[in-house]
């Protein structure tokens, strides 16, 4: 080990866990750990496990720290370091958790929306350090994004940008749970896409899907799904086919409105693999403008598992 | 007239016409030219008559002049000052329209995509100067857009963004002219409207439109549209009310993309006034995220008629 060489604590706030750990300036994981969140018990419970969290992982530890990032839902104003309405964390209306956790500390504290740090975390670590411009896309319970332009993430008025999961691709389309309808997440969402192949598969009694589930409907998941498609199930096949259809119309909207071309794509839901972006690319190369048909690069995101830790690490070595 | 004042050349190279102006930096046009484009002679044609009107304005001029300010279709490099592929201009592949004038009239020379001019027309000059962010949209022939975010256009990877125009609402819905299906343009825009319209009146035979129109379907226009409207005509209410309704949920998805709450609505369709822009702002309430609810505005351009010369004149006086 180089003794030039930097170390960032990431910390993945999530609505049932928190995933904190000690990265180098590379992306290796040196160290980790997960604490509960416990979100029922509001504010203060949470950020005592915020802060029980990174004192064990820096007991484990001996190196310099660079300093924290945090990535975490909700609105996140970087410069205030404020947390504000996070969905899935009853009780916050505006937390000042940049603050709060450089006191405990002592070290810098650079706070980021989970979407955007997963963006961030693409641009640092992944498969996005190859590109100036991207959109990173994350297919899991929800679809999220990040928009990094020219090396920069685009954080828009309040930091909000990129939610790309609610682009519209049809008004009169199913309701999305954040009010409106057609929204992308309505179709891609990982609840939504087990609703609809559980409703789909009545008509379909002879689907692999049967046989891999054990006729267990709750069993459906995006990974079912794809292991049905590799063994060939036509129904499982179709249905990634008509997935990656709906996200290539929803990222046309996005190219031609941004004029980026590459999207990286990660997330549960991008287990579909191959046949999934190359469904996406191809409607893309048909619906965009010309300008960019030769441009449209899909490419899968290279961080897995552990992309929430990452991402909130490499804010610390992000240069805004 | 203070002796401290500037001038810019602005140039609004269109399909049909050339539009020449010369504009202080307070935005007021002192002299104007407009001269045949002759664009199907091609490219050494155009450039000729583009020389031709700036000499022309030049000659009706004593003041002192800042630089030369062009609007062009397609696509722009603003570095290179060239212009590429203009949909309306046969047989330009790539010119170097920005050296070609500066070396005819020694003054600096910008050239910028017209969509792009026109926002940088109302930051410069127009409703845009009051807001830090905001789409600018031209309900014309097309559905052009230029997206400003702190003050600075937003050019995406080659100059392309901001095509609003081609975000899509509906996959089923009409061919647009761009080779994909269901463009907000192929709703919004001028041909689309006349054309739903003009079939549609064969089952309002009541409508006020018939009136305006003295039977002759071939001179339905926005114009017409909105004047029935305006007489208390069901018809074209109603039409105007669900114009309004899809451009607010093309702009929903943009507004959720970019975290930009203000857009800036002009060119003829426009015209459709205050029912058009309320309908746009109640639909964009009722589906943005939360936090955009409450920050929506909906305002319509300050520039009217001579919008392409302020816009290219206006690139003279805006830092980049």
């Amino acid at each position: 080990m180089a003794k030039s060489e930097k170390f960032a604590v990431g910390v993945d706030l999530g609505g049932t866990n928190i995933k904190i750990g000690i990265v180098s300036e590379d992306g290796k994981i040196i160290s980790k750990t997960s604490i509960k969140t416990e979100a029922q018990a509001g504010p203060k419970a949470v950020i005592k496990n915020i802060k029980k969290g990174i004192d064990e992982i820096l007991q484990t530890n001996y190196r310099k720290i660079s300093g924290i990032g945090i990535g975490a839902p909700g609105i996140v104003s970087t410069k205030k370091g404020t947390v504000q309405n996070p969905p899935n964390l009853p009780g916050w209306d505006e937390i000042e958790l940049g603050a709060i956790i450089k006191k405990e500390f002592g070290y810098k504290v650079s706070v980021e929306n989970d979407a955007n740090a997963a963006a961030i975390g693409e641009l640092i670590f992944g498969a996005g350090q190859k590109y100036s411009s991207f959109v990173m896309v994350t297919l899991g319970t929800g679809v999220g994004g990040g928009i990094i332009f020219n090396k920069k993430l685009f954080r828009g008025e309040i930091g909000g940008a990129g939610e790309i999961g609610h682009v519209c691709i049809d008004p009169s389309g199913p309701r999305c749970n954040c009010g409106s309808t057609g929204c992308i997440e309505a179709y891609a969402g990982n609840h939504y896409i087990k609703e609809v192949v559980k409703k789909d598969l009545r008509n379909h009694p002879s689907s692999k899907i049967w046989e891999l589930i054990e006729g267990d409907l709750e069993r459906v998941s995006p990974r079912i799904i794809q292991m049905a498609a590799e063994l060939g199930d036509v129904y499982a096949k179709e249905f990634i086919h008509d997935l990656g259809i709906k996200l290539g119309v929803a990222f046309t909207s996005i190219s031609n409105i941004l004029d980026i071309s590459t999207f990286i794509i990660g997330g549960g839901v991008a287990g579909f693999g191959k046949p999934l972006l190359t469904t996406i690319k191809t409607t893309m190369i048909s619906r965009v403008l010309t300008p960019l048909k030769n441009r449209i690069i899909i490419v899968p995101a290279k961080l897995k598992n552990e992309a929430g830790i990452l991402g909130a690490s490499a804010l610390v070595f992000y240069n805004t």
